[in-house]
C-alpha cells in the first residue's frame, strides 16, 4: 500500500476526537489510535477498545504480538495455549484490572469478557504487523484449521479495499 | 536471546508496581511496561514515561516507528524530518496534550518537552523492533553521522549483558 493511498491526517491527534464504531458488535467500541490503513503504520498499530459489562471480544488469534494496557474497569483474560494441541482447549482465566498490562503470545487464542457489574472495561490493544488477520472459533474446542479468517479485519475494510492474498 | 535468560515474570501485572527508573536524568521516570529484555517481546515494546516540568528527552532518533499516546499533561513535541538532510535542523513544533496522539516517523530526530509549568507529562510511548538503538544529538545541527548511538540503551542494559552487534 502505497503512501499516496494514506487520507492526510494531523501528526498530533485528540483521541476522543477519533472515529468510533461497534462495528455491528454490542457493547463494544472501536478507535483507530494509530494504524495501517488510516496513519500509514507499518510496524506496529494501536486501537482503544471498550467493553461494556457482560461483553466480551470473539474467541480469536493472530500471528502477531499484542500488549493490552488496562485504562478503567476489570474483567478476565481467557488464554489457551495452542502450541501443542489441534484446537485452544479449555483456555486459563487471568483478572485484569486498570493499570494492568499483558501480552498474548503470537498464536494464542484468546478473549478479554467485562466480567465487571457496573463498570465499562477500556483498554489500549498494540499489535505488531499490522493489517490484522484474525482467525476467530466460535468455542475452545473448535479446530484451529476450523477458525475463520476475517481479513480485512472490520475496523481495516473501508481503508483496504483490495484485500492482500493472504501468506498464510 | 533464548527465552532461558527471561525473568519469569506474571503475564497479568500492576504497572504501578513495575520498577521505575530515571537512569540518572534529572525529571525523567521510566517503566518498561512490556519489553524485550524483561518479557520477551520480540516485535513491540511499550513504555511508560513522566516528565516533570521543565524536563525533556533528548533530541534523538530510531530506525523503529514509535508511537505516544499521551496521559497527562501537556508539552511539545519538536520533529526534524531528515529524509533529504545532512543534519536535523530546525524542527517542527507540535503542541501536545492528555489524550492525544502522535506518531514518529522512522528515523527522524525528534524530542519530547514538558513545556507546562505546573504538570507531569505522562505518555506511554510504544515501539517496533525492540531493542531500541537510540542516536543522539547534542543540537539540531549536529550531523546525523556524528549523532551518538547508545546500545542496549539505559533501561535495557541490565538485561542485555552482551551487546548485540549493530547491524547500522
Amino acid at each position: 500500500m502505497g503512501s499516496s493511498s494514506l487520507i492526510r491526517v494531523p501528526l498530533v491527534r485528540n483521541i476522543s476526537q477519533l472515529p468510533e464504531d461497534n462495528y455491528g458488535r454490542d457493547g463494544f467500541s472501536h478507535v483507530t489510535v494509530a494504524g495501517s490503513a488510516l496513519h500509514g503504520m507499518k510496524e506496529v498499530e494501536v486501537w482503544l477498545q471498550t467493553l461494556t459489562p457482560g461483553s466480551h471480544t470473539p474467541i480469536h488469534r493472530h500471528s502477531c504480538e499484542e500488549v493490552f494496557v488496562v485504562l478503567k474497569g476489570s474483567g478476565t483474560l481467557f488464554l489457551a495455549s495452542s502450541s501443542h494441541e489441534k484446537y485452544p482447549g479449555k483456555p486459563q482465566e487471568f483478572p485484569i484490572f486498570a493499570n494492568s498490562t499483558f501480552h498474548i503470545p503470537v498464536n494464542d487464542a484468546h478473549q478479554v469478557w467485562n466480567t465487571n457489574e457496573h463498570e465499562d472495561l477500556q483498554f489500549l490493544a498494540i499489535i505488531s504487523r499490522p493489517p490484522v488477520k484474525v482467525f476467530t472459533y466460535e468455542d475452545w474446542f473448535m479446530p484451529h484449521i476450523a477458525a475463520k479468517l476475517k481479513f480485512p479485519y472490520y475496523w481495516d475494510e473501508q481503508c483496504l479495499q483490495q484485500p492482500v492474498k493472504d501468506e498464510l
